[in-house]
């Protein structure tokens, strides 16, 4: 049996090989890819919010309560580039891991490796995989505040913020600009001090925020992971928005946005390919022989090839 | 007398139309570019930190420093493209303004905005011209802790990451993987509790952190911007990393990076221009009947002008 049969057939190390390909950009990934897109659809729900809010916490707590429903889960965790931080995120992870021995859980680092902002297109290929798999959930979990959570918004379904009692934290999401991807807000660690008054800010916050599709309402919900409280809620409320989204004709729309991501991360790559072979061309870019759209255009056509 | 010449004059009116010609992408705006690119060097910093650090109050007392001295500055304020937390970024940056009518100041901003992912080409672009209208200095204030941060680190000659003794901060710049593109740390807000405590936290991370180019060895200063307190030790200290540069020869590079960026700004563009018109190629990619590689192509070819 090859790996795309064993994969038809639920296998997850055939699940797990065919991520490596996605991932390394290798030709039998795309292959297995584009009869991947179109299949099945998971509810796929991004997790972000700023590090230390405890996203990997109530991803945890998420995975219990889908599997108590019988339900299965697919966690893609995506890293940040950086290598030196590496270590402080693994150990925030570790507690999922129990899941692991679970055949109805499946959970994946991937890192953003690569990309010039935010998510990697590989991200998003590896979320069209699991959907194809089967799984009924995909929870993406995000780590920092930045573009990755803009990102997030565009392809998963519905996207939770996590934040924190702690001051400044719904003001620094204000900032960044990330209340307003926001479907679900979530307030963890709430029984730290000042959790009520971080619920009342962001509901008058929220007053102000630009209409939503459909006129979705963005709840505010309040957990503490660690004990697990809230989580049930939360879930329920996942639902309820996934339920919105398909009364309204949205689902639909974000599966596209998931094909847009790819294509647009694919031009980026090419983008990439070229500037580090066209050493001449940034060179003569730089001296003001050559405009970066001259460059640009010079690039792209030799990274492309003719089959392309 | 057309704008290319009152700019060769040093008409700052000229400037300001010069940049809104390369914020809309005017033809005009690329030869005007084209010619300025490899003229006169300034020193360009980039200021970087999380919101609510009090970088726009440091930039303000950067620029009085730099005009005690006799010398000219730009300032690019560079905004998150989120138009819902404008208001409060605005207010943070009134400060600056007093400046405004010295001859030697000239402050822009510029919205983040149609980038995939943190700073956008036209920053590039309009920090060229800014060096060719002969500044001294250019600061590129980010708003945001992500992918703009790294961003600036790669264009900026000297990146300066600015912190508060608030708990949590160093650990949020670790974890966001932009404590190793810090050229300089600063600790604003010293007169806060705890300041002291994080700028020995700072510096026994920076023991493990990799190795920098040519063995620059990254100073943790303290500020209180407020008061202007440390501020000429900053300017001193950028001074130093400055020759550090010039006497390894790693200014070059950095003059290179940016015209790679600006290049890869403008194929990720027309990734984004082909995208919006191919919404066919989208649906099929959606669909399984092309790869992501195969639209990406088709985009990027006709968004392509033969001229090109």
């Amino acid at each position: 049996m090859d790996v795309n049969e064993s994969f038809a057939a639920g296998d997850r190390r055939a699940l797990a090989r065919a991520l490596t390909w996605v991932e390394s950009g290798l030709a039998s990934g795309e292959e297995l890819l584009k009869k991947a897109r179109g299949a099945a659809r998971a509810r796929i729900v991004g997790l972000t919010g700023s590090p230390g809010s405890g996203k990997s916490t109530l991803a945890d707590r998420l995975i219990t309560a889908v599997r108590q429903r019988g339900e299965t889960v697919a966690v893609l965790a995506v890293d940040p580039s950086s290598p030196f931080s590496g270590g402080a995120i693994l150990g925030d992870r570790i507690r999922m891991m129990r899941h692991h021995k679970d055949e109805g859980v499946f959970i994946r680092s991937m890192a953003s490796r690569g990309s010039l902002g935010g998510l990697a297109g590989a991200t998003v290929a590896a979320l069209t995989l699991l959907e194809a798999f089967g799984f009924d959930w995909i929870l993406v979990e995000t780590v920092g505040v930045g573009q990755s959570e803009v990102d997030i918004a565009r392809v998963a379904d519905t996207t939770v913020l996590v934040l924190t009692p702690a001051a400044g934290d719904a003001v620094q999401a204000f900032k960044a600009g990330v209340m307003e991807i926001a479907d679900l807000i979530v307030v963890n660690k709430f029984d730290l001090p000042g959790g009520e008054r971080v619920v009342q800010e962001l509901r008058a916050t929220l007053e102000f925020a630009p209409p939503r599709p459909a006129g979705w309402k963005v709840p505010v919900l309040t957990t503490i992971a660690a004990d697990g409280e809230g989580t049930a809620k939360l879930l329920a409320a996942i639902e309820k928005h996934h339920q919105h989204l398909q009364e309204h004709g949205l689902l639909e729309s974000h599966r596209l946005e998931r094909a847009r991501f790819e294509i647009a991360s694919v031009i980026q790559q090419l983008g990439q390919e070229g500037a580090r072979k066209g050493e001449d061309l940034v060179q003569a870019v730089a001296s003001g022989k050559l405009t970066p759209r001259q460059a640009a255009a010079r690039l792209v056509r030799s990274a492309l090839e003719p089959g392309d």
